[in-house]
């Protein structure tokens, strides 16, 4: 057994306490094995975790990764026209290998940012797993099926594509890459694939996820056409289910958020994206005290524009009190959770948690910053104060993929800089 | 002529658009004697610009800055209930001591963070000020008056102190320190101590700094008590002059945004401590529309929970694209606009631009980050994406304060220890 060690520090615990503790791993099956103030034996590599804090690796429940090298491409403008306008046309013009490296490029930044697991959703999936199993994450991975523009043959052979990546993919990279199956929305795809294709979906096993209630303007059509609002068409639909997982959940009224609830379906908040794209504000008090299960997201970086879970986590705390008129709304331990064990719950991932017998995932927080000082309250620190440079080391399934902010699983500069190039290129060609 | 050069480097300029320039600096009198793309002449010192951005030293509009010690603290919490059951009865516990210990926590903050001026309203300012002459920056400083608790005989020592500290204070630091008169708001001083002491703090010339329309529950009252809204009361009493700059001006109605305009009286924004305790949202994009001069401030930490403005910018954002309901509202080009030039105006201090014979105060932005890449567009990663330790180099008045991310004018070590006792100590008296 080879075993890490990540000693002297502070350990956010599940109950959303810290206590003083070291954490041992073992590293050949990636668990934690003992969790204590004084360990004994021998230990073959060790993280020092001094003046710090180590949290279970931040789990983003939300992303198109591969969007990152459009960060900053086109900012203030609202959804439809930047999807229109700039983004759709820009992606046209994808390669897989810009894929693969605006994947790698978002995944340097979780890395760098504490992030050890997420869920995804975007096209030419496999070089996201490709990117995912370098860089050494965990992810929950699903092509984006969208069937609004294309005729019949097209619509189904996307819907197939994502029944295939769900399938083909799952369990790659020992396990840590798993899959779902992703229509983009309930706007985006007719009816009739969601009748056709979800029922095969559950025939593999795999949750579904997809974009819903994020802007007025998805739900007013359903309404409308259907005479129900969008969460009792997507029961109707058998999308309304306990391993189900929808993205941003903005404009959600009582009726759906109790079908949420009731049916055990998760939500991904994702508070930059919404305020960003002005979608609106969602209601996460009135989620959480209805008893859904809410994670935090951060969509593609494009609309947000970075990646870090503690960006995101502030925000969620930020607009949280806003949407709930109240300052006691989405408190500092309600959005640490959510940004951990509340995103690994609702996409079904196994991680989030910092207990024996649990997955090695987790982040190792640098306190010794002007920023971070005093230290009245860490749970504080997590939520309002500390940001992506505090973190010092990042560990998934057991193995180190950085130690003192040096990335090892990914060589940080030939990926920005290759990452730069496509995005240059790409750009250029979408804009001739 | 001692020279400093910053080199190879892209500008932010006056203008907002980013150039490939160096710039130089004459050390003795503090000023930019050059910005351009090939400069000759001898140089004393050279701050390394390549594959970094310049900026205008980051003007935090709106402070309280010895706060910093109850960063943490307590959140969660409503504006009236945090006052009165945890900020004030910890603040009536404050040494000396502890102000310039917490002055000089958050002005090392500050620093690495990239900002070279701030407006800030306390008491013990004296102790304030030291910190401030030791820090390097810049900044106007004032003592906070609150009549409300008070008998007459105290209420009109508070007003004198006001008045004392505006005069002694002004010019302090080489010039680098200014004044203001700051009556804390004005709910809680009341109209006849602001129509004794305004016209003497006008006869020192100084401008006038107060709380106003921070929540719904400070504009009631007034309205009620006075038959007008807030601004035109604070008018009859001779605050709103083109000088003087209010904070936050959430609640503000038409008629008020109209007021200001014409009076040039100028806005702090401080969405992250609006956001933090529910206070609402300020209407942004309207007062820009309308001709205000809007900056940006972050208020105390106790309500934010950091100083960094490159936090407070990318929450004006997204705030304001919520407040005015779309997402082309408050977009990146006047949030950087806002924490410059909007701050540095709004608050009376000869900074916040990069032009030939202005201060030299800059802040050096590290652009070979993950999470700054690609950079399609450097405004948008400067509103968006760039985060606080990604500052390398700050200079004020052409000294620099941090190179390498090293602070030079504070031993960042010893500061963060006797802080930290100090918070401890103070917390532990106040909860006796
Ligand atoms: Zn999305
Ligand atoms: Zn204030």
């Amino acid at each position: 057994m080879t075993t890490l060690a990540i000693t002297g520090g502070q350990v956010l615990l599940p109950d959303i306490t810290v206590a003083r503790a070291d954490v041992l791993i073992d590293q050949d099956d990636g668990e934690i094995l003992e969790i204590g103030d004084d360990l004994a034996g021998d230990v073959d590599e060790t993280l020092d975790a001094s003046d710090s804090l180590v949290t279970p690796g931040f789990v983003n429940g939300h992303c198109h990764v591969a969007m990152t090298l459009l960060r900053g491409y086109a900012d203030d403008k609202s959804l439809d026209a930047w999807l229109q306008e700039d983004i759709w046309p820009t992606e046209a013009e994808l390669t897989p290998e810009d894929v693969n490296l605006g994947a790698k490029l978002g995944l340097l930044e979780m890395i760098k940012s504490g992030t050890t697991a997420f869920a995804d959703m975007y096209f030419m999936v496999p070089q996201i797993a490709d990117a995912v199993e370098e860089a050494g994450l965990r992810a929950r991975l699903g092509h984006g099926i969208v069937t609004v523009a294309s005729d019949d043959e097209e619509a189904r052979a996307d819907a197939r594509e994502g029944l295939e990546v769900a399938r083909e993919l799952d369990g790659r990279a020992d396990g840590r890459i798993s899959t779902a199956f992703m229509p983009h929305s309930l706007t985006t795809v007719g009816a009739e694939y969601l009748d056709e294709f979800v029922p095969q979906a559950r025939e593999i096993g795999v949750p579904i996820h997809y974009h819903a209630n994020e802007t007025a303007n998805e739900v007013a059509p359903i309404v409308e056409e259907r005479g129900v609002r969008p969460m009792a068409y997507a029961a109707e639909r058998g999308m309304v289910e306990p391993e189900d997982f929808i993205a941003h959940g903005v404009h959600l009224d009582e009726s759906e958020i109790a079908l949420l609830a009731e049916a055990g379906t998760s939500v991904i908040h994702c508070p930059a994206s919404n305020m960003k794209l002005a979608s609106g504000m969602a209601p996460v008090q009135r989620m959480l005290d209805a008893g859904v299960t809410v994670g935090i997201g951060t969509d593609g970086a494009a609309s947000n524009n970075d990646l870090s879970m503690l960006d995101e986590a502030r925000d969620a705390a930020m607009i949280g009190k806003i949407a709930g008129e109240d300052a006691s709304a989405v408190p500092a331990e309600a959005v640490v959770e959510m940004m951990t064990q509340g995103s690994a719950d609702a996409i079904g991932l196994d991680t989030g948690y910092l207990e024996e017998g649990a997955p090695a995932d987790l982040a190792v927080i640098d306190l010794e910053q002007a920023h971070l000082t005093p230290r009245h309250d860490l749970v504080s620190h997590l939520a309002y104060a500390a940001a992506a440079a505090d973190v010092r080391h990042t560990v998934c399934d057991g193995q180190v993929l950085m130690r003192d902010r040096e990335v090892l699983s990914l060589d940080a500069d030939a990926v920005r800089t290759q990452a730069s190039e496509a995005a240059e290129a790409l750009v250029a060609r979408a804009e001739e």
